[in-house]
């Protein structure tokens, strides 16, 4: 194998053409207990689907938002991811495959992150499936406090959201909801969640090995969304305490949650950011929140909606009640997310 | 709070003198059902410890490395970590005040990773500590084949093997095995691991500022350590296929495994490197280990032990025996490595 000049970047590739099955077979091939690969439909299904009885869980998009969204495939999470190229759509053909593959008779969620490619070509997907006599709910996220509309889409990007509500939809499905009640309590994470996200470093797409956008040291890009686009404005790198200050005064002023309301803190890292950033991020989040008099009863740090290896992050705040709690505690057994199992 | 030009860095920080402390502090808020921060004695501490009658397991190092070690820190793996600052090894003090903590009557055992710093330490700590009468068993980790002797110590370094090693003495210690049989069952996991590295970017200590080593794009640090330590080689960087070749070429002809062995194989990322490239790496790994007659039965894909946010990836091959298999299925809660509770 010839590899060319562009390809010779920082990372760990053979073609470039070739970054997304090859990564899906290396998932599938660790974790083939709980799922598998069908690259001719490229799609990442549940090993044991369709689960006869249960409805089903597919979302999808482009890929280097990793572990979104085929990590999440297991059980009590989603039945099928259908991945597009690195920040592509994925297609019309590769949902329907996916959910026809999940349909256990109980009918299908789609979990749709607002992106105009993903809105348009899951809606197809749902018609052609209707059409073959699958019952199909999409649930659209769009959380991103950052920009009204942006580079990709009108209305509000769908980020952070969407791994606490695939989590907790998935666990509504698990517990045998029926399809109306899954979707709505997707619908419900989607009201009670904000997100905003930093960048302090672009990232660099495969196929085009050159950097999404420029950010020269000691800068930041406030608002950013998971591709690369332009968030609010761009300043000065600013002391961790401050930052958070900025991301949690956008989504509490937005999310307005009850006084002394239960939340899901959760603290993103978008690819290049280490552990040890992402704590002290936390360390941040948690003191603020409780100076706001709310309450962080359950956490999650780590990188799980990613931007290939750019260093940033993002804060998620989702208002909890009782049974939002449970259906997050529930036993989860996927890739990225484990617990109770 | 005033920030200087410095630490104006691509980092989420505030003082770079107070990462190492509110970084931990943050691992307590967001996993204090598991763990405790005592910020006096600079240790993390499971919750509940000492555990009365079991064996307890502490380990250290500088810190960079998470979530190395406190992010192990709960059930079923360490009872206490000791994080010196970054790249810096904790001293005895610390290590004392943990080994004390979490004596529950059946003696420690230190987990040491092969660095002059760390070993001379734990050696002075396991003395302190028999004087106040608790016995200690210390286990060296020297797992990396990359280069014999280096920059931070004499013979091999403590790399990837240090995971395994701590989750599967663990998983001994919690079954109750005695301090002897713990302390043989680490040893055995360090004799069976060989692990190599490779770097694609530096990283950057926050107290410097200032890159560890300079490597121009297009090239790679071919056998690098934890620490920015140079390697074997520094080469053009190579299709993943090659490069996973050359690492476990290093890292089979020196463990010899037998033929079909069943090997736990860990792709780990350095901090900086996207799940889509360790995924990637690990389908190649899987792919030529079975061409080389193993039986990759148990696997572990993820950033665990890192190097800040050095763009980078190792791999550690583990040969398993009916018993390790046992102890590495066993149940684990801690905040970086979770299943079966």
């Amino acid at each position: 194998m010839t590899t060319s000049a562009p390809s010779l970047m920082k990372k760990f590739i053979n073609e470039p053409s070739d970054v997304l099955k090859e990564s899906l077979s290396g998932l599938a091939a660790a974790h083939g207990d709980l799922l598998r690969y069908d690259a001719d439909a490229q799609i990442v299904v549940r090993r044991d689907a369709p689960v006869k009885g249960k409805v089903g869980l597919v979302s999808g998009g482009g890929a280097g938002h990793e572990p979104l969204h085929g990590g999440f495939v297991g059980h009590g999470m989603l039945d099928a991811a259908c991945p597009g190229e690195v920040f592509t759509s994925p297609v019309p053909d590769q949902m329907l495959a996916a959910t026809k593959a999940v349909d256990g008779g109980a009918g299908v969620v789609h979990i749709v992150k607002n992106y105009t490619g993903d809105v348009l070509n899951f809606k197809m997907a749902a018609e052609d499936a209707a059409d073959e006599g699958v019952e199909v709910e999409s649930v659209l996220v769009d959380d991103d406090v950052a920009v009204q509309d942006s580079l990709y889409t009108a209305g509000r990007r769908g980020v952070g959201a969407t791994v606490l509500l695939e989590k907790i939809a998935g666990a509504a499905a698990e517990r045998g909801d029926d399809l109306a009640a899954v979707a709505a309590i997707g619908r419900r994470v989607n009201e009670r969640a904000r997100s905003f996200g930093v960048a302090v470093s672009s990232c660099t797409p495969p196929a085009s090995g050159k950097p999404m956008f420029d950010l020269p040291d000691g800068e930041m890009e406030v608002g950013i969304g998971i591709h690369g686009e332009p968030g609010r404005r761009r300043e000065a790198v600013r002391p961790a305490h401050q930052i958070v200050e900025t991301m949690l005064e956008a989504v509490l002023s937005d999310l307005k949650p009850a006084a002394w309301a239960s939340v899901l803190a959760f603290v993103n890292g978008m690819g290049g950011t280490p552990l040890i950033e992402l704590y002290l991020l936390y360390n941040e989040v948690d003191t603020q929140l409780r100076a706001a008099g709310l309450n962080p009863t359950r956490n999650l740090v780590g990188s799980y909606i990613t931007s290939l290896e750019m260093a940033g992050a993002s804060i998620t705040v989702l208002e909890l009640d009782d049974e939002l709690t449970a259906l997050w505690d529930a036993p989860v057994h996927t890739p990225a997310l484990r617990w109770g199992v």
